[in-house]
């Protein structure tokens, strides 16, 4: 695919109708749910470069792989996690954007980043075959993430046209705050890619995990489909949910869930479905809001 | 129970601290799920007293009903409903007003109001015993709604201490909006009541229906109770889902489904819950949100 990359302003833009007409009818996304270890930067990248290669095999075009996927999560002080973060023009990013270039896929993933301020940021990155096309800082930190040193990112989520469709990027509890989706979804993202490390919690007997309740709902109230890759495993006593999932434009998982296991899930989607939001007659879930009525949302502190 | 009832503009005035000293520490809540007959209000105003008063003989304190609990739903024309609708000092109300004080209840329910503008709305009501305290008309209609002529509100919801909880208001398709179950959460709603009418649609094998998956995602992302009353049977070749369910302030439901059959669905929780929004030792689902990023949701037509 040599289809030059440009991020758009609308999805109603003449490049997002070229986009639509050279790309293909339907994707396969796979979401990579791996066992990772924390400050293992190179043990790490072998393991997400395996993984790649085996979702490309098995005819992914779009990645996913979890929050953090370089360094693992659960430091144990601030100078553990500068020690361990990289910049975005490091090792591993170079790898990623080889990677995809060799096997034309677009890989999004969580990374501990150092920015060249000096500080560290739970960032998602997006790369495809023409090197890396976008970085986002997760800007709702989760629990020890603020101990350990993170900063939370003050800019919205990006949202791209790929060669297999227009994709936005955030990161785990980013996805619990409905206004954060809204954005990537009127954004016109038809897939938000969510690198999560999903921490285990008890839950009531015979209940899904809350946390894949409420990326269905961000599906279903967007009509968009969501990839959620999770980590598994434990990390110096903290089991992972292990709740890889992705949903499609109705709110439904695609595949069976995985919880849990070491697994590279994978779903063959037609991101055009998101591009509708009709969902009656007479009913669009964006259409029908109604924004001038949301305005204390908005403002409210 | 005297309790004088006052609209409070915070959930911190003086007025909500005097509540919380004199309310029960738990309360129960009743979800009737009702099969009704379009067009048969003395015949629906029955059923709706018979449901009362079953819900307050097993202890409810709050009772829920559903969507246009007096009219039916399923209109043949725009006369139809004009000619069942009814004002809000009409007989039905004034039976509500007759049972809250009876029974010492709370009654939220769905009504068809004719406004003084000789209009129709899909509105729901909240009863005590001191009378009717709020009325909210529905601000994001569902399909026909908008043929058969409802005209949509334009007010947020109403959010009301009662001698049972601090409690907001909204109806059925409302819920799918995660800006407005926002605004009833910040404005400090313990328990959101939403008089609903599911209409039964076809979902993949063995998934929970997605209206029910979207009320638990936005129980939790505000850890909010949320009580739902919804329709069962068929009318006119409409099934209802009959999907009543009362979620808890951790976004599981409290008690199990009785999907599509008539039931009183009754649970007792701590609203007292709902006041505090932390998740982990550093989160809180309110604290955590960053307004001023979301501003575009705000703007955005």
């Amino acid at each position: 695919m040599t289809t030059p990359l440009t991020p758009l302003a609308s999805p109603t833009s003449s490049e997002a109708a070229f986009a639509d007409e050279t790309r293909p009818s339907s994707v396969t996304v796979a979401c990579c749910q791996l066992a990772l270890r924390v400050g293992r930067v190179e043990e790490n990248r072998q393991r997400v470069r395996e993984a790649v290669r085996t979702a490309a095999g098995r005819g992914a075009h779009i990645v996913v792989l979890p929050e953090l996927a370089n360094s693992g999560y659960v430091f144990e002080s601030p100078g553990e996690l500068l020690a361990t973060a990289e910049p975005l023009d490091g090792a591993t990013i170079r790898e990623w954007e080889a990677l995809a270039a060799e096997l034309h896929v677009v890989i999004v993933s969580g990374f501990a980043e150092l920015g060249t301020d000096g500080r560290a940021y739970n960032t998602a990155v997006l790369v495809d075959e023409t090197g890396l096309r976008a970085s986002y800082r997760k800007a709702h930190l989760w629990n020890a993430e603020k101990t350990y040193g993170f900063t939370p990112g003050s800019h919205p989520p990006p949202v791209l046209d790929t060669p297999y469709g227009r994709i936005g990027v955030m990161v785990c509890y980013d996805v619990e705050f409905p206004e954060w989706v809204r954005l990537v979804a009127l954004d016109g993202a038809e897939l938000l890619c969510a690198p999560v490390n999903w921490p285990l919690y008890p839950r009531p007997d015979g209940e899904r995990p809350g946390e894949i309740v409420r990326v269905q709902a961000d599906a279903a109230v967007n009509r968009m489909f969501v990839a959620v890759a999770d980590r598994t495993g434990t990390e110096r006593g903290q089991d992972w949910l292990g709740g890889t999932v992705i949903v499609d434009a109705d709110g439904y998982p695609a595949t069976a869930l995985r919880l849990g296991e070491p697994a590279i899930v994978t779903a063959t989607i037609d991101l055009a479905e998101a591009r509708s939001k009709a969902i009656s007659e007479l009913n669009d879930v964006h259409r029908d809001r109604r924004p001038e009525l949301y305005a204390r949302g908005g403002k409210e502190t």
